[in-house]
C-alpha cells in the first residue's frame, strides 16, 4: 500500500539501510495485521500511535475526495476530539449491531474486528479457548447486554442472583428490566457464600411460576465473600437449560479464577464479562465478553442501541499491544506475590493488634477484622491518601452479603493486578498507624 | 493555588510582562471555572488542553503521594490510554450514579459537573431553559436510560411509539425491557406523520388494559416523515399524566426544532434526548438529555449500571468550549442556508430530470424523487466517495414509515450543521451524473 | 515499502473503500517523496506529522535490532525530546559537512536533502531559479558561514559592509573573524542610503592595501535606510573579481526585493541570506542561503565545525509542506495589502499630528516622524502590549546609519507577512492615543 | 498566579482532595521554580511539558491582547512548529547576546536562564564549582564561540592545538578565522600523547612571533589517544597568560574526566566545551560551556550573531529535569561496569583470536588490534547493524594522532553513558564473528 521514492537523495547504501530500518520498524505492525495476535512483546507506544493512525486514516471522514451529506459525519471542531478517539471519529457499530462492519468507517471496523480477534489470542494464552468481543461499556452494561441477549434469545424474564453486595450487577439487572430473585448467603467460617442448592431451589420456584429464569452468578468478590460455585451452577443450567451469566470482573488476573473458569466451561456458560480496566489497566470504560457460543455473543452485540464511542475498544486494544503476552505472565506473577506479601503483613499486624486475619480464598484480596469502625478507619485512611480499602461493620447488612450479623468488623485490602509493592507496604503501614 | 517564583531571573518589567501574559492566558481558563458558562468565543486548543490537564491533575491516580490497594485504581499501562482519556483514568460516576461524585476523582467529578452547567448555559444560549447532563452513552442507549427512568419512577412498562423508522430508538425500548406499541403513520401530500388522535387513542388503549405506558416522540427525523407534533403529545401526557421521552437525535441546531421544543416544554416532557455528535460535533458516543425535572434527570443518572467511560463527557466539554456561543450560532447560520442551496440544487435537477423535490418541512434534509431505483442510486453515490445519502423505494414499508407503499422512490440528503457548501454541491452534481 | 494484510476482516467492498481512503492518504506524502516540490495546497498538520515519522523512523537509533557502541547514539531520555526533534535525534551534517549524508540517520539525511529540493523549488515558484540549502542557524550566523566559505575559497579576508544598524551582521563579521570596512550611509530626502560610488572605491582601497575584499551587502532594512543597490554592487563584484553575500533576511515575501534579486543574479552574487522564520513563519532558529553558484553553496555548508540540531531543518520543511505554493502567493498579496493600509492609516495621523510619514521605498515597513522622545513612545507602545514598533531619535548614530544627525525623530512599523489586519489598525491607534 | 474556582460542583472534602492532589502535582514545579536546582528525583514527561508550558505561555506572542506590528513576530504556521519548539518561537537571545533576555520572550528568557542554573547545580553535583551556560550550538560550534569570545578579549589569534584526529575542532578554528598550529603526538607504549613540553616551546614559539595565542586541549578523545595533560596545561597557560579552551565533549560522564579538571580548574582554565548529547542524552544539537570565569562566559555568549534556536536550550533543560542527580549518578555507574564489561570481552577476544586489548587510559572505549583491514571490519559491522565502532589502520596518519605509523591495526570501541549492557555483548560477539 505505501511506497516512497527516496532514490538518488543519499548514496544507496545507507538508502538500503534507511529502509531496512524503516522495514524493521513496520514489521511490529504488519504482524499484528498478519498474525491478528497478542504481540509476546509489547509495541511501544508511538509504534501503537501508528498502528491506530493507519487505521482512522481508513475511515471516509478522512477521505480527501469524500462529499458528506449525511446527518451524521463524523465532523468534528477540535483536534483535542481526533486525540480522545484517535480519529476513530465514526465510533463503533452500525444501527446498533455493535459488531458489525460501519460502511462509513472501514478503519474503525477493521479495528474492532482485528481486536476481538486479538482478545481472543490472549485469552488463548490464559488457557481460555472462547469466542471473545470487547464492549465499548463497563462490566454493569455489559451484564445489562448479556441480559438483554437472554432475553432475546431464550425469552429469559427473572434473573436469579446469588446475593453479591455490588450495586452494579444489580443496577445491571434493573436497567435491562428484568426481576430479580435473590438468593442469599451464608457463613462457613469466616467466609461467606451462597449455597448451590439454594440457587437450584430458586431456579426450580421460578419455574414452577411459569418464568423463564437466568443466573447471574459472581465469579469475584471481596471476601469474605466466596466465588460462586460456577462449576456446579453451570451444571445446573445445562440441567434446566437456562442461560448463564457470568460476572468474572477481574477473573482475568489469577490462575484461581480462570482455572474455575475453564471447568465450568465444559457445562453451560452463556457469556463471562470481564472488565477491561481491572484486567487489562484501561481507563475505565471498557468490558470483555467472552463464550464458548458465538451465537450468543452475536446476539448481545445485536442488543445494544446505536452507535457507541470507539475508545474504550481502543484501549482495550492499546493495552493487548502494549502489554504483550509474555509481560501479561509476568504481571499475574507479581500479583500472586503482593498478595502474598499483603497477607504476611496483616496477619503480622493482625497479631500485633490482637485481630484476625479472616480466612478467605480471594486470591485478590484479604480481610482483616478491627475494633474500633471500620468506616470510619477506612475514612481515616482515604485521609493518609490510601484509596481503595473497604470497611464493613458486622451490622451493614448490604456490605455483609449475609442475612444476619457478620462475626467481624472488618477492612479488606487489594493486592490487584498492577499494585505497586510499596503501596501494599504503606497501606498496611498506614493501617497500624490507626488501628494501633 | 499555582504560584511560581521567577524573580530575579530577568529585569523586573520583562518579569512583570510575563506574568501578565501568563496570567491573560490563564484568565480564560479561570473564567471556565468562574463563570460555568460556554464561552462567547472557543478557547484554543492549546487552552482546552491545559483546562483539561489541570482537572485531571486532581485525580487522586496522580497524586505522588498516594497508595492505592484498591481492585480499580485507574493503573494504565500506556501514555496513549492517558491521551485517550485525557486522564481521566477512574471515569465517570460512582456505584451507577452516573453524575455522583467519585472521591478517588474529584477532578473528573468536577469535569463533569461543570460539563452539566456549561451545557446548560449553552441550552439557554438557544432559548431551553432547562436542566441538563451529559451522557457517556449516544442517542440509543440514552433513550433506554430515559425509559429505564420512567418506569422506576412512574412503573411505566410500555412505550407508545409513533413509528420513525429508525432502528435505535426501537433497539432502545427492546434494550431496556419494555413493550412498545407502534402507532402507524399517515400520508399527506407528501408529507408522512402520525396523526396525534391515534396517538391519544393509543394511551387509552394501554391505560384500559392496566397499563402504565410513556411516550416516545420523535421530534428529529428524516423526510418525508415529519417531526411528531410534540406540543400535542405534550398536552395528552400531561391530561393522562404519563411519561414524554422526545427523541430530538439533531434537535439543536435548527431554531425549527428549538422553538417547538420550547412551546412542548409548557406541558409535558419528561426529557428530550440529543446526540453530541450531530449537534455539537464531537465524535460518536455521547448524549445529551434535558428537562425542566431536575429529580427525573437525577433518576436517569441514578439508573446507569457502574462507571462509564470519561472520554465521551470530555468531547462534549471539548466541543463547547472550542465552539463557543458567538460561533454556534454562525453555524446554525451556515446550515441554514446550506440546507437552502441544497433544495435549489435539488430543485434545479427535478426540473431537469423530470422527478418532483418533494414537499417537507425538515429543516436539515431534503428528498428528491427518482425514476429509478434508489438502493442503487445511494450505492453508487458511495461509490462516487458521496456519504450519508439514503436511497428508500417506494414499497420499503420499513423506510417509508408508511403501512402503505409510499408515492415515491427517492433519495434523502442531508445539510446538517457543519456540512461545507461545497459538498452539498458536489453530492447534488454526483446524484446529477448518476440520474440524468 | 508497506503492506497491511487486512483481509477477511470486514467485507470485501468496505475494506477495497479502507484501502482506498488509505491510500488517498498517503498519496499526499507520496507525492512529496516523487515530486520533491512545494505542494501546491499546503499538507495537513496529521499527514506532515505522518511524513515525518516515516522518515526519523529510518534512523539507526530507531532500529530495533541495531547495536550501539559508539560514543553518540541518539540516545534520548524522554520522550519530549523525541517531541522537540521529531525523531530526528542524530542531527545533521557529518564531521561537520552538513549536508553531507550521515550513516547513522539516512531518514535526517533524506529529510535534509529532500527540504532542499523543495526549498528550490519554493524558490523558483518565486521565480528565483538558484541552488539552495536550509540551514540550522539563523540569519546572522548563516552570514558567518557564507564569509567563512569566502575565506576558504576565495582567501577574503576583509567585509566591506555598507552601513547598516544591525547588530547582527556586524558580529557575524566579527564571529568569522574577518575585518570590515563601513562604508557610510548619506541622506536623499528622506531616505538614508549608500551611495555605489563609495563602495567601489572602498574596494579598490582594500585591493591597494593588498587585502582581498569582499561584500556583505543588505537588501532587506528598515526605513528610512533603503536597500542597498545589489545590482550595481553585483556588478562591481563581478569587475573586481570579489565575493558578493546578499543580507536578504525578508527578502522572499515581496517582489520588489524578488525583482532587484532576479536582476543581480545576472551579475555576481555568492550567496543569499534568508531568514526561515521572517520569511516561511518558522519558530526562530534557521536559514535559507540559496546561490546560482552550486560549488559556493558546498563550501558553505563544508565550514560549519561539527554536527547540528535538526530541528531548525525540520521547522523549514514543515513550513513549506504546510503553507503550499499558492497560499504562500496569498499571504504575499495580504503582506502589499497591509503595508497599504499601514501607510494610508500613518499618513491620516501624520496629518492630524502634524508629522510626516516618511518618504521610504520599503514594501514591508513604513515610518512616521514624531515630536516627542520616540523611544518613549516605542516603551509605551510596549506597555499597550504592541510588539514591534521601533523609535529612533534623529540624534541616534547607530540607528540612523548616518553619520550626522537624521532630520526626524521617528517610528517604524511593519507590515510583514502574515501580520493581521486588525493588529495594523490597532497598532496605529495605539500610536494616535499616545501621540495625540 | 493561578487561582481556580471549582467551590460547589463536589462536596468540600473532595474538593479538598482535589485540590491537594493538584497542589502536590504543582509542587515539583514550583520546586523549580523555587530551588533552580537539578531535582534529585526526574520529573515526569508530564511534568516537563507542563512546565515548558507554563513558561512558553508568558512569551508575547502568546498574548492575546498583543498587537504585533514588527518584522519578526514568532508568527508560526503550523502546530507542528509549536511542538518542535514547545512554543518557545522567538528563540533565545536578543542582538546576538545569547543570554540576554529579550523583552518579546518573557517566557523564553526565564527558561534559559533557568536552564543555566539548573545546569551549574547539575555540575556542582558533580563536583565541579563553575558558572555555566547552556548553549544553542553543539561541541565545534560552542568551540568557535570560545575563540571568538578568546580573540575579542585577550586579542588571541593562534590557536595551539595538540592534535587529535578530530574534523570538528579543526574546523571550530578555521570557523572562527584563527591560525592554529599543531603540535605533533607521540607515542608511549600503545598510547599516543602530546608532550607538555612541546605545547609550552609551542607557546613560546607563538609569542616570540609576535603573535598571542590560546591553547585548545583535548581532554576526551578516543584512545589510543591519552586525554591531553590539562592540569600541566592550564598551569601553561596561567604563567604565560594566555586563555586556555578545554574540549571535554563527554567529561561529564565519568569521574576520571571530573577529577581532571577539578584539578586544572585551580589554574588557569577559560573555558571548558561539553556536549549536551553525549552527556545529558538530548538530541544532537547544544552544547554545555562552564568556567570559573564569569565574565568570560558573558563575553562567549555575547559572540552569538543573532538569535538561536531555543529547542537545543529547552533539550538540556528537559534531560536535566527528566533524570534528576540520583540517576545521573546510577547511570555514571552503569558506564563504568559497561566498560570494564567491554574490557573483559574484548580481553577474552584478543586472547582468542591472537590479538591484543590496548593500553590506554580511556574510561569510555577501547581498542582492540585486528589482524585484517580495520576499515573493512567497521564497514562489516555496519551491514551486520552495529553502530559507533571506529577502524583505524596503522598507517592512517589523521586517524592515528601520530606523525609516524602506529602499530596495530584497531577497532575502537565505545562503553559511553547510557550504553545497553546486550549492545556491548552482541557488539563483540559481532566483531568475533568477524574476525575469528
Amino acid at each position: 500500500m505505501l511506497d516512497f521514492n527516496v532514490s538518488g537523495l543519499i548514496p544507496k547504501n545507507m538508502e538500503k539501510r534507511g529502509e531496512l530500518v524503516f522495514s524493521e520498524n513496520l514489521k511490529e505492525i504488519e504482524d499484528i495485521f498478519n498474525h491478528r495476535k497478542i504481540p509476546e512483546n509489547g509495541l511501544s507506544n508511538e509504534k501503537i500511535r501508528l498502528f491506530l493512525r493507519f487505521l482512522s486514516m481508513m475511515d471516509t471522514d478522512k477521505d480527501p475526495k469524500s462529499i458528506r451529506i449525511g446527518e451524521r459525519e463524523a465532523r468534528i471542531v477540535s483536534s483535542v476530539h481526533d486525540e480522545l478517539s484517535y480519529g476513530f471519529c465514526h465510533g463503533v457499530g452500525r444501527s446498533g449491531n455493535l459488531i458489525d462492519p460501519q460502511p462509513k468507517a472501514p478503519g474503525a471496523s477493521i479495528m474492532y474486528s482485528l481486536t476481538n480477534k486479538i482478545l481472543e489470542s490472549f485469552l488463548k494464552t490464559l488457557g481460555i479457548d472462547v469466542y471473545g468481543i470487547s464492549t465499548p461499556v463497563s462490566t454493569g452494561m455489559s451484564i445489562s447486554l448479556c441480559l438483554c441477549a437472554a432475553r432475546k434469545k431464550y425469552a429469559s424474564n427473572v434473573v436469579i442472583y446469588p446475593y453479591a453486595a455490588h450495586k452494579s450487577p444489580i443496577k445491571a439487572v434493573s436497567f435491562a428490566g428484568m426481576k430479580m430473585r435473590l438468593v442469599e448467603t451464608v457463613l462457613d467460617g469466616d467466609k461467606v457464600y451462597v449455597p448451590v442448592e439454594e440457587i437450584e431451589s430458586a431456579v426450580k420456584k421460578e419455574i414452577e411460576l411459569g418464568n423463564n429464569p437466568c443466573i447471574l452468578s459472581t465469579l469475584t468478590f471481596f471476601p469474605p465473600r466466596n466465588s460462586d460455585d460456577i462449576l456446579e451452577i453451570s451444571k445446573i443450567c445445562e440441567i434446566y437449560d437456562i442461560p448463564h451469566i457470568v460476572n468474572g470482573a477481574y477473573a482475568l488476573q489469577n490462575n484461581f479464577y480462570i482455572e474455575k473458569l475453564k471447568k465450568a466451561f465444559k457445562y453451560r456458560i452463556d457469556a463471562v464479562v470481564s472488565s477491561s480496566d481491572k484486567n487489562l489497566l484501561t481507563p475505565i470504560g471498557g468490558g470483555i465478553i467472552f463464550s464458548k457460543n458465538q451465537d450468543f455473543l452475536k446476539e448481545i452485540s445485536h442488543c445494544y442501541p446505536g452507535r457507541a464511542s470507539a475508545t474504550p475498544i481502543v484501549s482495550t486494544l492499546v493495552s493487548l499491544l502494549s502489554i504483550g503476552s509474555k509481560n501479561y505472565i509476568e504481571l499475574m506473577k507479581n500479583q500472586k506475590s503482593s498478595k502474598k506479601l499483603l497477607d504476611d503483613l496483616l496477619y503480622d499486624l493482625s497479631k500485633k493488634t490482637g485481630n484476625k486475619l479472616l480466612d478467605s480464598e480471594s486470591p485478590i484480596a484479604s480481610c482483616i477484622s478491627v475494633n474500633s469502625n471500620p468506616v470510619e478507619i477506612a475514612a481515616k485512611l482515604y485521609n493518609l491518601r490510601v484509596t481503595g480499602p473497604r470497611g464493613v461493620t458486622k451490622t451493614d447488612k448490604f456490605g455483609n452479603c449475609y442475612t444476619g450479623n457478620y462475626i467481624y468488623d472488618y477492612i479488606v485490602m487489594n493486592a490487584a493486578i498492577g499494585v505497586k509493592t510499596e503501596d501494599v507496604v504503606n497501606a498496611v503501614d498506614k493501617l497500624e498507624k490507626i488501628i494501633l
